[in-house]
């Protein structure tokens, strides 16, 4: 609730009531210059020779994406892969617009030797990774290989920024960067015209632009995070969730049945010092044959993650959500360290569960 | 610029920041009552029964019922069509999301004897239509015809009401209810379970539902056209689209170059009363074989309107817009009038014409 005067925002009965803006176009040029210098302060995205695209959060511009980088009416369709663990939404969403053009065919691992030449191979690649925090680079090479980077969680509360981000198609948006998932808001990055034109077609086609009362919410929003020079937002998410991620890390210190995943600190050009980790996510893995069915393990101990074969992955994976209010993460850690302590004999872990939640 | 303080909206920074409402759903319930409410209170259509899908307009709805009334991986796609002159939309947006499930084959006429008893004829009913104000019904009938109706327009000040439409699957939107095309809302009134889940999964993975700052800036505008019943808004747009109507006519009347859509006064249950047309187009039509191309005609005379070639009809039809500002509708007026007075030896019609205009 911080800055909830600036924050706010009046609208007008009659504003924007038009299909488009004064110039013709379904984007708000004051908006997309915002995002060019919000990128500029985090130094997180090189938008030099980029055109943009809005779309109704990073969802639908990861369609449109898919839409632009297939041949249109080839008899080889392009192929749609992404590397396990993967956020469920590339698999769920190619499969249910499942066009002519295209077709989810599963872990970029088995289409990287692969003999067939002629078809697109669409590789979605996120970094950091949703769930386990890596910093993904594409698999695949050669000119018919087509990443979409998908950037959502790029932001310096989420990872040291080691350098901008420079591929061809970027996506980003507003959910990861305040929290506002609830206004529907994310960009594109588009190198190449035709894509961008593609993809300019599909937002007209499929919404005729993303709405302009969400627009100006975002450029309002945009103007508070990027006063100071984006240090207040970054800093404060930055602190949170290292706090966090450290925090979980004790806990799980002494367990032989529970384990994180492992990532190091790194020079992020943002604050120009060397960070340490802070990601949205825990990737846990559940170590013992007999606790296999990982979600239930926890589950049963009050914990309710998201089963790792959402993710692609084998069930003894669980993603637990670090990115909740302070109060539920809390439980979290109470909980976990309650289990820890089963595991270990329960007096010493209490204490140690004392010094830790404060 | 009228109600301008009970129209304005304050948004707190914190508003609606969730990817849900409390109920976990992603449209507003109190929205949704509105809606029920404001047709309850025009007559113009049964909700009873209805589940309700919100869209980005109406645009979004139109792709998302093609998909839900499509069979699934069936060796017989099913054949979309719609009723020439028809709203081109129906056409691109099909055409460019094609998928293995639906195509867009054309003209309704062209399959109303069809031998295949195999595949769906979705069938895209606009009533009234655009561009000729028609109230079209259903052309296709049998178990595998799946209407859409689009009532965009069926509004008491674009049509008389005769009755509540009642089809199983209904779309409206806002852009033609209140004006604000820019803010991207819709809704559709669906009877069928199957159809109302399919829909609502394609919200999901599309867009993960409307935006909720549309939501409330739409519940805010529905309150204060349901405000009074609803007698304001109606009375005053009808009262604008009757004027511009008969002022057309009236400059068309000694035509024999130019013509426009024929209609009839009818009874109207919003109001109580027999209502002349009050269409939100002109479908002129250039009679004259050396005037085919009739768009150039126009556009000559300094009239830009749309093309018939654009609604599937052919050249010599033009679609113009009475929705405009009133400025522009008088200088549309003008120009018609100056064309007409061409055609019958200028003095007598600029006589006329002063005493239309004014």
């Amino acid at each position: 609730m911080q800055h909830a005067a600036s924050s706010a925002l009046l609208v007008a009965g009659w504003h924007r009531m038009s299909y488009s803006f004064p110039d013709h176009s379904l984007i708000s040029n004051e908006l997309e210059e915002l995002i060019r210098k919000l990128h500029a302060i985090v130094g997180n995205a090189n938008t030099t020779g980029r055109f943009i695209v809005f779309g109704a959060g990073s969802i639908q511009l990861l369609n449109a994406a898919v839409h632009a980088l297939s041949p249109h009416n080839s008899s080889a369709p392009a192929k749609v892969v992404a590397t396990i663990p993967f956020y469920p939404v590339y698999k769920s969403q190619t499969d249910f617009f499942q066009s002519v053009d295209f077709q989810f065919v599963g872990d970029t691992s088995l289409w990287k030797n692969t003999s067939d030449t002629t078809s697109n191979l669409i590789e979605f690649v996120t970094a950091p990774n949703n769930p386990d925090g890596k910093l993904n680079k594409a698999v695949l090479q050669g000119p018919n290989a087509k990443p979409i980077y998908d950037h959502a969680y790029y932001w310096p509360h989420f990872t040291p920024i080691p350098a901008p981000a420079d591929e061809d198609l970027m996506i980003f948006t507003f959910s990861k960067l305040t929290g506002h998932a609830g206004s529907r808001f994310g960009w594109a990055l588009i190198k190449d015209k035709d894509v961008y034109e593609t993809m300019s077609n599909y937002m007209s086609l499929n919404v005729d632009g993303v709405s302009r009362d969400t627009q100006l919410r975002a450029f309002k929003l945009l103007k508070v995070v990027t006063r100071g020079r984006g240090r207040e937002i970054f800093e404060f998410g930055y602190k949170t969730m290292k706090d966090r991620w450290e925090k979980l890390n004790r806990a799980l210190l002494m367990s032989r049945r529970f384990s994180v995943q492992e990532s190091s600190p790194q020079y992020c050009t943002f604050s120009g010092k060397v960070k340490r980790p802070s990601p949205a996510y825990a990737w846990l893995k559940c170590e013992k044959e007999e606790d296999k069915e990982c979600y239930r393990v926890l589950k049963k101990a009050g914990i309710i993650g998201r089963n790792g074969t959402l993710f692609s992955a084998n069930s003894s994976y669980v993603r637990l959500s670090l990115i909740k209010t302070q109060d539920d993460f809390d439980i979290l850690l109470h909980r976990i360290n309650k289990l820890v302590g089963e595991e270990n004999g329960g007096k010493s872990s209490m204490r140690r569960m004392k010094s830790t939640v404060s």
